[in-house]
């Protein structure tokens, strides 16, 4: 068969998961399919109940045998394949796996009286780069079809130990490289509160998916932004661990083995609290056990709580940019970022400008790295069907360039660094200059709101962190309103990208779109920037999102 | 000037950093040198006393103000001074500048009654490839001398801001790559406790200086033995921390940037309490806010305790080895094994035999991972003065070698994260089949006690623990003795390397040389590791070596 083919194949494999009774007749029209669960009459009462549910909720009944996980994940795998429907979001769809596995579950626990571990009977859904055994991982690459895999990786092994229900695997784009999502298989995945925006990516499946309440906790990547662009676009929250704080081992990537800057495994949801009920459920498993990049961190409390002590008494002090002065965002974003300061302040935090140290270096750095092998490895997976290079990719991997030498590399490694121990320090001439700890940097993750189609073109704001491999939280703060946010007049591009990039702005297209920040902590500082997070979200009233 | 001028520049700068008075007028014939400072008629009472405390002891009086720094200072300037006529151990002296900063530091404590940090006065010894700002660093390449250091790297300025004293750099060996001591500018440095024996390598100078108690504790740094061999070849303790617990950052190497696998800095001394406080006291300056790779991981006294716990109730549970499957130790060290086996035994431990997985093909893969620019980076830096090859690099180094293109670098990082997962199945696997927590694994670190010169040849024993990122601590356990090693007629060679080694023993040329073990724990074990390591060396007697 041709990659066409393979690629028809595929969908129609797809098509055919799901089943008859779970089919919409008529897909709806409009731009937006967000409220559309609600109104399909597909679902239950007590499963529109349990899909609109926090993880958190679930869990603790899931625990008490208040809830049978069938229930649970009958409910997920029909919201899913109305996702899949609407957005298209979806590389594997296997409910009845899912349903068995359930099954199982409640008969343990109705054996046993006592869960088989942190996240008995949640259903997760997961990117299509975790590996679960028996089936395809595609990850976008039509070459791939065909082939199913003989182990779990090391998280999928772990959830399923702690209890967690797999039923879908999501779309990402061709090479992941990209913070759209879209391939030769399965086209494009689509935002749920409006299709001509982007869902984000690379773990876009998720963002549409959890984005729609498909699912309640999913699974992401990030190497230059592809948990928290998702999460951002669709008004949900995604962390970023640091580099060994979660199990990457045996899962699938593209330019597996590149190791100057590393991709990391992180969650995306409808809360920090659900964020952390995956962190902690996954430490639990002790992964440094089965992956030897886990470094043996349990979760630490007391680094929770030692923000929390400051919540009840100083409050914290936060640094905050809102131009890392390569490419200024949009006007939703830049009142994004003045919303968090302003709802900070007003509860007495201490709000700092920060100035962001050789974000351009940064950017420039970590662009060199991702091509370090002149593009050989994804152009190898595009290249063995024959599919073309979807539009995106061409434009940021070139296919021509040549690989970087070792020593060449040794330099990068250098100069990446220099430059972390230089924030670093930074950071420390901070802490003096204004006698205190800074606990956090509040600043953009994309310069715009949930995206149009093909438009996203600056990965700054996201991957110098990656980088610096600084842990990273997005916050879900407001939508785009073209009544409020008016085209920046005034701004004198400092370079030809941020032009292109403000000029995209358009007050009417963007309206109603996502806007999120991210809070930044230092390397490893899951659970302080975490439980910053979920005050921030607090402060905006959004600790759960629809 | 020409390579040998600038070398016998610095050989004359080295010898006039020594003051007249501490000059040795007959330098002793002897093939062992270790009594010497004993009978030398250099020291006062109170300096042999000095010298022979351990660190300890040491920081506890300077931080009650019972001793002065400068006292201590002195004795470690004198013995250390001696140790360099005796064997050649030195790359830079300054007394002058050590003395100046220990008179500051005891009017420090005169002023404020309380020490400055955890080392307060305390002299510590570093190898010549941590950075004093002011001082060469030219570790052992003629092309880097002339060059003076703008500033300390990132551990100096930690142990300055903690209390040490710094007053001498210690030999490396030309590219750092060998376990043996020897460069174009000084030449070789000898065992104390024989001139015929490798002091080992690459941190030979520190395992000379402490071993002759020039030194307290010695900053070495190991990327396939180099802390571990020394303290092995010396009676000495040495750790060879996981990658991320101590700051790298700012310091010289040979290959920088290369990050395949890591070269990691830590203590050799002469317990493993000694060990334990430099540890302790680095973590104390909180080095993760200054150097980007090191993981916010405070000392853990509760890891250590539950190790203490177990020597009151349950006992250990223990694994070793004796033969890696690639080259056999010698005799004195498969006794050396015994006995540590013997001992653990007899106090009711559970010693286990582990089988070594796939060592040969680790080994393999680090000796590609070591040479992966085709030995351009440190070709260069001799080359750049035109001084000639070390013989030992030779072997070793070939320039020849094709650098390792980027894709094959990728698959080689694979390579190495498979191996240690697969590391980490059998150690589960071991745990689940004896129903246990295997605690450590003893081992050898060499195939051979201290060997003789330029007979260095198998790296495997502590280049595998590099490659697999675990935590590692050198125990001295007894010395070789004709009387007991006799010649090993019945084995039957692996590998013409192993036959190589094995026709190197000669039990009159080893009689009296040092045998160790390491203990070996999984990565990021520093607490629990170095606790096994002091009962282990109590249980032989060796808890504080001479």
């Amino acid at each position: 068969m041709g990659w066409k083919d393979l690629a028809a194949d595929k969908r129609s494999r797809i098509s055919k998961s799901i089943p008859s009774d779970w089919v919409i007749q008529d897909v709806p029209k409009s731009d937006s399919v967000f409220d559309y669960p609600k109104t399909s009459g597909i679902f239950s009462a007590q499963e529109l109940e349990l899909t609109n549910s926090t993880a958190t909720e679930l869990v603790a009944k899931l625990a008490k045998g208040e809830l049978k996980s069938v229930d649970v994940t009958l409910a997920f795998c029909k919201r899913a394949a109305l996702a899949q429907q609407l957005t298209n979001c979806v590389h594997e769809f296997f409910p009845e796996t899912a349903l068995a596995q359930a099954r199982e579950l409640d008969s343990y626990m109705e054996a046993k009286k006592s869960p088989i571990g942190p996240l008995h009977g949640l259903p997760i859904s997961l990117k299509d780069q975790l590996r679960v055994k028996g089936l395809e991982t595609s990850m976008g690459y039509v070459s791939w079809l065909g082939t199913y895999d003989e182990e779990d990786s090391v998280l999928t092994a772990l959830l399923r130990k702690a209890g967690a229900v797999f039923y879908v695997k999501t779309s990402v784009p061709q090479t992941l490289m990209v913070c759209e999502t879209v391939n030769n298989i399965i086209g494009r995945t689509t935002n749920p509160r409006n299709k001509n925006w982007s869902c984000g990516g690379s773990s876009g499946g998720e963002g549409a998916m959890i984005g729609l309440r498909g699912g309640i906790i999913g699974v992401g990547t990030d190497i230059g932004g592809s948990i928290r662009i998702p999460s951002a676009f669709n008004f949900l929250y995604g962390i970023r661990p640091s580099h060994g704080r979660m199990p990457y081992g045996k899962m699938a990537n593209s330019m597996m083995g590149q190791e100057t800057v590393h991709s990391v495994v992180g969650p995306i949801a409808h809360s920090a609290a659900d964020l952390k009920l995956f962190l902690t459920s996954v430490l639990h498993e002790k992964p440094w056990e089965y992956d030897s990049k886990v470094i043996p961190m349990p979760w630490r409390s007391s680094e929770e709580d030692a923000i929390k002590n400051k919540l009840q008494s100083s409050g914290l002090t936060v640094g905050f940019y809102n131009f890392d002065g390569n490419v200024l965002p949009h006007p939703p974003v830049l009142r994004g970022i003045d919303m968090v300061v302003e709802a900070m302040k007003k509860n007495d935090h201490r709000v700092l400008p920060w100035v962001p140290h050789r974000h351009e270096y940064a950017v420039d750095l970590i662009n060199n790295i991702y091509v370090g092998d002149g593009c050989a490895d994804v152009y190898k997976d595009i290249n063995a069907s024959g599919e073309p290079v979807i539009p995106n990719i061409k434009d940021l991997l070139n296919p021509n360039l040549p690989k970087v030498d070792m020593n060449e590399l040794w330099d990068v490694h250098l100069q990446k660094w220099d430059f972390q121990m230089e924030y670093l320090t930074k950071w420390r001439e901070f802490e003096t200059e204004n006698d205190c700890e800074l606990d956090c940097i509040i600043a953009p993750i994309s310069p715009t709101a949930a995206i149009r189609h093909n438009q996203f073109k600056y990965y700054g704001y996201a991957s110098t962190i990656n980088l610096l491999d600084f842990t990273s939280v997005v916050v879900p703060v407001t939508f785009a309103d073209k009544t409020t946010d008016g085209k920046n007049t005034d701004h004198k591009p400092v370079n030809e990208l941020d032009a292109t990039v403000q000029a995209e702005y358009d007050a009417d297209a963007y309206h109603g779109a996502p806007v999120a920040v991210q809070i930044i902590g230092k390397r490893l500082t899951e659970e302080k920037t975490l439980a910053i997070a979920e005050e921030v979200g607090r402060l905006l009233g959004n600790a759960v999102t629809p």
